[in-house]
């Protein structure tokens, strides 16, 4: 329909049966979807590479699998997070294809070769054991986007050595997304020991005043370390698709 | 240069210069502001008859002398928000046919005959004698938006007889702004009598666990009466301006 | 009780036994109840057309079946919200004529015919999908009450261009009703866009500092845009019943 | 022992072998518990009349059956609160003449008559149905006191007619207890009707922006009417408890 | 008005030229405010004894002089609260009579001898020092409703030997004030001591994550102790107000 | 590797093929792991003694017994926190010689002789009976570190005597534990009564405005009593732990 | 008057006329003050060699002076803290030999020997300059009860290197007291490098989200290392003391 | 001291009287900060061009123009934020070269050439003109750091078109930070419209329940748009420092 309204007012203007003063008033107030909006989209087109995400808390198997059919249309990745076990095997025998990445706790429909990008490696780092799912969800977008990734788990600062044992190697990283639960103490000691960007990830790790990861959030907020940025807590999806950005080329 | 940009392509192709389907693709891909900023601002003329409406807090009287009289060559009402004394003598002498109405801590420049408008009246009712000022910057945006207005101020659940002394009057009212601070049980009192809807307006009045409003602003949000919707606290603006559109024929 | 009191008064009046002065003197003493209450419960006359509502969450299957048995009486619509798929089922045998609305999570009893009615259609939009359940309880309650409802959903700022296909529609609404979650930055959007009226409605969708809806509810009580009001996190109902206030003639 | 001691001393002061400065130092320097320990406990006896109460509430079925038989042999009276039907359904077999009130989710174990006690009546009230389980608490920690109780349940702000129409009866009672939730406006409504203290008890009935009660538990403790006090939200045998003590000649 | 308008009415039933049925349902229809109202104000009352009360927080010397004026017409007692010493230096000259208070930061002026009144004496306690103006502000309003009032300031916890050398004094009390900050944690323990009803009051004092007293008091909300009821931060004045209800007759 | 690198510098300088100046600018950019990471893992040497501790609590079966396999090969003590029954169920016959203590809600696996260590006793003390399980948690590490532990339970300040009864025990105690939820009001009060220090364990026992153990945490930071100390909301761990490095020599 | 209702009690059992029966009777029931009082009291002597301490906050330069000048006469050593500048200013000429510590903020009275004290050194960090005058509170009240203090200030994790040059000085303090603002993660650093206790220190240092201290607070008590435990936000003299009492004999 | 004693241990190598295997043990016990330090602070190197940074928030005057000098000495480039006119106007008397950036509020001492830097432009945009401040300070830091700038201020979505007209060039930015108050929206509405990093700074402007600026920096933590990381409130200098990070090559 947009197409076909401009073209007619174009064809009016070639005629000469619009002035050109009546067919610039007419494009000023046209409806700004029949233009605007397919501009505005135009640079979706600058993220190829990026899989198809979806976000599968709190929607039911049923909308998984539909939304993960539809996507799979356009041939694309597609990767749905924050999936639960039970949720998972309700949804994978309906997507022919789709695999469970249980330590991710993710779905992914591989359907187009990643090719390999970014200018260096991203690091990703855990303080302890209980963050890995929140990283390895940042692996994955990270992987699937292209990017190869270090990984360095459980390396808190309660035993600050295992983080110095791979000191060379985290320097060497073009971005690096730490992961921490509790008091997220290790976002602030990267930071100060490195060079590049720090992405920080707080998780819902631990309990009482944790208060659900708040209290690693604002420490990493508050990180004495300049260079930091944070996301959510548990965002593992949003630092990995962050990380992945500033390694663009 | 946007309409410069557009002219040129139509009067090529007027001129048969440039073919329709390249005229297209070239709209298509032309930068969003060109064509969709002047659009998407166009709602505003259905505005007409409002203020502008500057925040007064956080500008200085230099900032503040700056914006009004650039606003006022538009010969438009320019209304002032949240201006201490202080500052407002400092503003005055600067802007000419400037008024101070202290009760609204506001300036206000009229330029323009204000249009009597509205379906009914707003009435405007306050809890306490210290949530007088939020209400009459509420008064006063309704007002210079066209609307009359009805004030109704000190009658609070406290003694309740008061309100109810002035009920009929109340529910007469097409739009009903509460302004209340402490518990703001008021706007829940007015939401369960009246059949029009209310705004209602939590004040930073009150101390201790009051918070600054807090307490107001989530009393009024978990009200038991439905009907009543919530603005920002201390924001009498934004409920004047609510109010007044609601108002609207 | 009551009206035998006041009767035998009059007619101590109207033989002469009671003098007028004496009449006077026991009427603005008599208990409140007795006359005042009737009064006050009159406006409830000026809502004709509302369902009765009945808040599901946190009542029984057997408290709900009581409720709408006895509201079923008056041959009102009844809408009870809130209600998990579960209770409905354990309610929905009990009541003859109760529908189940799965997408409102909703039990509607249509007893009486609705009038159509309202200045102007009423716009709900959401901001994702899993918005819309706090959305279509919200057209619900607009639709009981006689209202056009527009539904617009998953058109958040994410991919902006989907709300400005849509822009159009959207101003033409009387009122509009935004559900969002998250940072609810659509209603700022949608308040800076339009000249209606927008109630915003923050969803609990969204984890970690996303704190239950917190986060949108405090966005939308901060909106830059003016004309936004907001009610509880969740409330659809509440912002269905205030948009058909607002429609009203 | 601790009796032993202090005979030994006064029988060495007796007899003359302990003199009175050697005496007095060494009362002066006893441990604390074996005179002062008693002395403190004393006041209990000051509340004669009052159950036992135990708080059922994260406590398992078989420590509840085995605190309610310890206390069962001093021949008092037993209330367990905030036990849920499950964990009650456990203990009802193990304890003889133990009964269940499932309205204020409560155990009772009577063993002693009650007394007729106070100096008038305690009113509780109630702003909706949802919160009587909190009022029931109330009601039975009064009524085991030996308090006469008046109920009124339903009377929310929402509808305020409910409660004018029992405006005397509220009057004439010596003690308030009101129990809301949600924006809990209630208190302060009738603490601005009566000359009797108001205890407020919040409840968590709400959803969303109240906040598990914590908005109903501030707007109380803000009301704009003096002589209201409140208490922990969903804490119906503490205000129980506090009106009877206030009830008490 | 309302008079002329019930006289009329009345008139006609005397005269016959209205039948008692029409009578009774234009009385039922009257506007609330017409009667009810007055009813409703008839508790005040009830309330003989008590000073008028102004906040003094949030009013301009200015306003703090006009309503005193205007209550002295009265020839009642007047209290105003939160006064600090330059706006009482301010106001002080402007009203004939006005006593200040500074250790209860208040202003009296008292035009009407108070009579003795109460069951038993009101006990005020303070934790500290700093505790004392709140303190004096609720033994200044007992005091002019007519209490005895007992202090006993500076007996906190960290010393608690200090409580008790005054025990005995403090049982003997008909209702105890407990004032306190930081962990507020005197009303917990006076509350497990005595058998009287307890209102604390919590206050700013304290600092870091004393968080301006609320700290103390969810410490009081949350006593271990029944029987212990709660005002606002710093509210002096309602504790005061509440306890001398609390020993009416 | 490490090693290698640093041999062939040294067989270097001892061959005389590196000169002193250069070897000493190579160990000097040497990567830091390489020789720092040792040397900071040397203090824990120093915790000789200690249990490894595991928190069970946000792992797996599966993960706790692969991560108790391989602690246990160390032939250390090994203790696992925070196990629910269910879990603890699982694990407990994977792991042979795995003891579950249930009160402390723990897993305990005995393969060392515990040495009697410390200056004097610790006392650990709770308000109720519902705070036992954290407080035998912090038993349970301070006697698997060697420590002579008093155990005072249910001593709260509701029935402040239970605590005098046993005070000069607790004053003989070289550091003290005080584990109370609620108001937490045990702290302030045993930290005014003895010399020793106090570390205060918040415990989320209570309901409503207790807020999972905040209020009590906020009450103990508060302290009005010097000398008390605080860890994290139910953390028996970490206090047991900080006690015992208190009660060493 | 206590010691001689004692001494006449003693006084009849040791003339006859006051039976051994009698006597206890009425010891057992005599007012707790006469007895408890002064053993409670007993343990202050254990505390010897500490400073009285007043809080100078909240406290006016008047009030300061007349307890200063009351607890002088017992010539102990007095401290009072956080005093700003002009309170200082206009305390010290009216009290003779106080001294202000500006680095402190604090007045000292030295009247009286310190004895040194304690089982090793008391190492006082700070992660910046602006903790310094918190920890110089901490240094004063630890050196006026006869520690020796080590001083490590501006070591913060941001240039972690600082830290690590002087671990070894840090590992040999007996006790350590850190003291950090903003996320406060050199808790955790210091606490997985040493086995001494660890008492944190949050400081008010920061802004935005760090909310006056809040954010350090929380990542103290969520530290992941093991032995940190935490005081109140800026309480610099809480820290020093209970340092003192971990580190005495 | 520690070249001394790694030489002299080397000279014994080389001597052979050291032999190297006592040569590596001492070396692996050495005290950490004799090598390590040296080691971690080596990749400072590698953050050449960025000036050096001094928080004047909390810190005197006088210790300003201290910390400026000593940092002078190395003449690197010198930045302090967050300094106020009065103190701006202390401080820069007292050091030659100095200069005010009022509109970052910061002072710079330029020392050294800044040599262009960085992958592409840095876009810096804010909302309203209340963030300026704010954002200048991100310049600033950028600036100095080498890399070329785009400012685009005032382009909030209250006025959308705003944003539109400059978003072709947003979207050429490299990086992008965005600067926002109230509920800060903009950044999530750029994140949906570019491909590039989003660093979000939320700012404390705004009133109510803009909660200084809490609400942005939630609503920005949980934008809807991906590829978004967010700083701390008015961190305007981290933002800066961490998009030069990104911007490296």
């Amino acid at each position: 329909m947009n197409p076909k309204i401009i073209r007619k007012l174009l064809d009016g203007v070639q005629k000469g049966s619009t002035s050109i003063d009546s067919a610039m008033e007419q494009l000023s107030t046209l409806p700004f979807a029949d233009i605007g909006g397919a501009v505005i989209d135009h640079h979706r087109a600058l993220r190829t590479g990026f899989p198809e995400v979806v976000l599968g808390e709190g929607k039911t198997a049923e909308q998984i699998v539909a939304i993960v059919l539809e996507l799979a249309k356009k041939q694309n990745n597609v990767l749905v997070t924050r999936v639960d076990p039970e949720k998972a095997a309700r949804v994978l025998p309906e997507v022919s294809g789709l695999a469970h990445l249980e330590s991710a706790k993710s779905l992914v429909l591989k359907q187009e070769e990643i090719a390999p990008q970014g200018r260096g490696t991203i690091a990703i780092v855990t303080a302890g054991t209980s963050d890995i799912p929140v990283a390895e969800e940042a692996c994955l977008v990270a992987e699937l986007a292209g990017n190869r990734v270090t990984r360095m788990f459980d390396v808190g600062v309660a035993g600050i050595h295992r983080l110095f044992h791979r000191l060379e190697e985290l320097r060497q990283a073009k971005v690096i997304v730490v992961v921490a639960g509790m008091e997220g103490a290790l976002a602030s000691v990267i930071g100060g020991l490195v060079s590049s960007p720090v992405i920080a990830v707080p998780t819902s790790i631990g309990y009482g005043s944790a208060f659900g990861g708040l209290t690693a959030l604002l420490g990493m907020l508050n990180s004495c370390a300049a260079g930091v940025t944070v996301v959510n807590i548990d965002n593992g999806f949003g630092a990995g698709y962050a990380a992945s950005l500033i390694n663009r080329e």
